[in-house]
């Protein structure tokens, strides 16, 4: 006999997939409708919204969760008006389905055409910030998917609700809109997911987004489908025909600009020959930064003279995302040694070269094997908003579906569609 | 410790790595080069390829495989012919890596280019016929993939010379190719597989081809993105609008013009209102040609005056792909009657409509979620071949990766490459 909990998630499961054949039937127009209702009635129910997110707040405050994590799950006027305006500007974007992504004609005459469609039943699952509810589900409406969203379950009140309001939104605006378009998991219990992940029927993709802890806990049991990125170590290598300056700013960028995010530079490779002269300059401007530096011998050496923070960098420092004021440095012998690097070492997220040498950029972004590979430019591009995408659900590191940014076209599928006038095979 | 089993995969997965890195420095030209060779010397090699083939055959023959499995395990001159010419036809393919799939420049100057390249590491996992291996192959290094190859183990003698051949011959057309970009999977332990597919560092993709049995299995174990499709349950629906002759060339090229492929039809599904006068037409049609049909209450009615077999079909019937002379057959009130049948029993493969009203057809097209979906013609047509694209791999009924008919470009990814002049994140 299956358990209470396998049959809450069948139900689930069972229930998106209706959704999602009915979300199929619904027109942009109606479906950007739904999103500017959406927006409106978040609005409307800031209060409700704020009163159910207090509640996961106090909770958590007796749990004794962290100042960060408490500063993660609030929901105030300022973070409920993003909401709303993220609602908005989905439903302004262009809709990703039914674009003719291939169209020809066979001698036969049998037309086929390649189309973008939903992918079908997404399930995300995320942590703390209750903020993503809201655009998750957007994001997925907005590509005809149906959502299971799983957030922290010290968020669950206030996902609860956000989800709730999105969902009678929508009814009111479209009543031929699937209420189970968008279902929020109510039980804490962490095996919920190892049950929803095994129902390759109704489950099309699962998109874990937080820590490297989490992602590897759900891709060990998912049999559907996972897109994700464990982490970001990024590189930047500073060639020996580098623009100095430039290398600087990009460096300087890279690093500190915001070094919480996945595409910030965790590790600067320098060719050995130009180390002399650029490791002290950029020293000096990591160190007014209080970027403490992870060193190999030979930049240790070259740094000395400035007064950045030094310790030894360690075997396992090379492949560590830090996502803070820590940077690893180390002198290469030239491109040859930076590739080996980076590929022994990194995470295939986001890599840059600094070089005037278009052959040697050239053999850089060509064998680099990363979702983002830049020439002259800083890894902190890789978003779906500075690549143009107009919204971004994370940025994949897999190889197989979506790499790099996850905009709207990410997040559909395409099938073939076979127009014919009795055509048979022979 | 480590089991040596488990030092054996991490070995085959590190050196297909590695390979993988020194294809990507070959050219179009080189890999080309290479596939001639091969060619060359599969033929010159024949004697030695079927001496292996033959020790395979004894085996198998001692051990009492059955006589369709021994003929899908012989290696005869016309046989190895056809690996040649398939080797030669790849060669002569266009190279879909390198193809810019989209190219655009930011406001600040910043051009996003994304370019379609390998996917890394590919395991193809597959049942008898040893042709397999040189087919695999070379799809994979046309497509500048490393691949690991396990074949059945009762092909075991004739896969690994295969490959040996193919290697040799390409290190000795290019010096520099790398000898584990083919690698057979010696070992017969069934554990092999688990192990294998456990390298995510390392192995970037798995394909099983062959029954269900065997891709559940890898599908249940593997932790790498897997790409398979389980089973072909295709329909034909019969529209009320149709045209009756055409709807009779469909159904019946759908069912007997091979139905041992996954794109045959297993089940007609007939609008009530034209049933009384399509079904004793095509009824008589398929009593011709000896299939049986399990039907039905009303399709038996209306079959009754044909000399048709029928037996009355089971639930489990409408999921059955049988891959033979059979057929299910069902009445049912109109589009949505279908529209419901194929999303409950179908297995997103291939599906079709018959009917001359467009807006039928468009409904039909629109919401049957199947990588193929056809309208006016047989589901015959889902195949590399006839969709133009010069070779298959398989044929995929998964959402995430590639959909339908797997061709050359179906075994690459993308990477964006950011081209700048020294552009930095404000």
């Amino acid at each position: 006999m299956e358990s209470s909990l396998t049959a809450e998630m069948i139900n689930l499961a069972k229930q998106a997939k209706g959704a999602s054949r009915a979300l199929a039937r619904i027109s942009s127009d109606e479906k950007n409708r739904c999103l500017i209702a959406m927006a409106v009635a978040i609005r409307l129910n800031s209060r409700e919204i704020k009163d159910a997110n207090r509640q996961d707040m106090d909770a958590a405050t007796i749990q004794g969760l962290s100042r960060a994590m408490l500063d993660r799950l609030e929901l105030d006027d300022k973070r409920i008006e993003a909401m709303a305006t993220g609602l908005e500007a989905i439903a302004a974007l262009h809709d990703p389905v039914g674009r003719v992504l291939e169209d020809r004609t066979r001698p036969n005459g049998l037309r086929l055409k390649k189309i973008a469609v939903p992918i079908g039943v997404v399930v995300i699952i995320y942590e703390s910030r209750p903020n993503v509810t809201a655009d998750a589900a957007s994001l997925c409406l907005k590509t005809g998917n149906a959502t299971i969203l799983r957030g922290g379950k010290e968020a669950i009140h206030s996902n609860t609700l956000i989800a709730q309001v999105l969902v009678a939104a929508a009814c009111k605006a479209l009543p031929s809109f699937p209420k189970h378009a968008i279902q929020v998991v109510q039980t804490p219990a962490r095996e919920a997911i190892r049950e929803l992940l095994s129902f390759t029927q109704y489950v099309d993709l699962c998109m874990p987004r937080g820590g490297e802890g989490l992602i590897r806990a759900v891709t060990e049991c998912s049999k559907v489908p996972v897109i994700k990125h464990y982490k970001g170590v990024c590189h930047v290598y500073i060639d020996n025909e580098a623009d100095l300056t430039m290398a600087a700013e990009i460096v300087m960028n890279a690093k500190v600009q915001r070094p919480s995010t996945c595409n910030a530079m965790e590790t600067m490779l320098v060719d050995s020959s130009i180390a002399a002269q650029f490791l002290p300059l950029i020293g000096k401007q990591l160190a007014d930064k209080n970027v403490t530096l992870h060193v190999d011998q030979a930049s240790h050496r070259l740094l000395a003279s400035t007064d950045a923070t030094m310790v030894p960098a360690t075997e396992l420092d090379w492949s560590t995302e830090y996502n803070d004021f820590i940077l690893n440095v180390k002198v290469v012998s030239g491109l040859e040694e930076a590739l080996d690097h980076i590929a022994h070492f990194g995470s295939g997220h986001s890599d840059a070269i600094v070089t005037q040498n278009q052959s040697t950029a050239q053999t850089f972004l060509h064998e680099v094997d990363s979702a983002a590979v830049y020439w002259n430019a800083s890894t902190r591009f890789t978003d779906g908003g500075e690549f143009g995408m107009g919204a971004e659900i994370g940025i994949s590191t897999d190889k197989i579906g979506a790499r790099g940014p996850m905009g709207l076209d990410e997040l559909t599928t395409y099938k073939w569609l076979g127009l014919g006038t009795g055509q048979i095979r022979r």
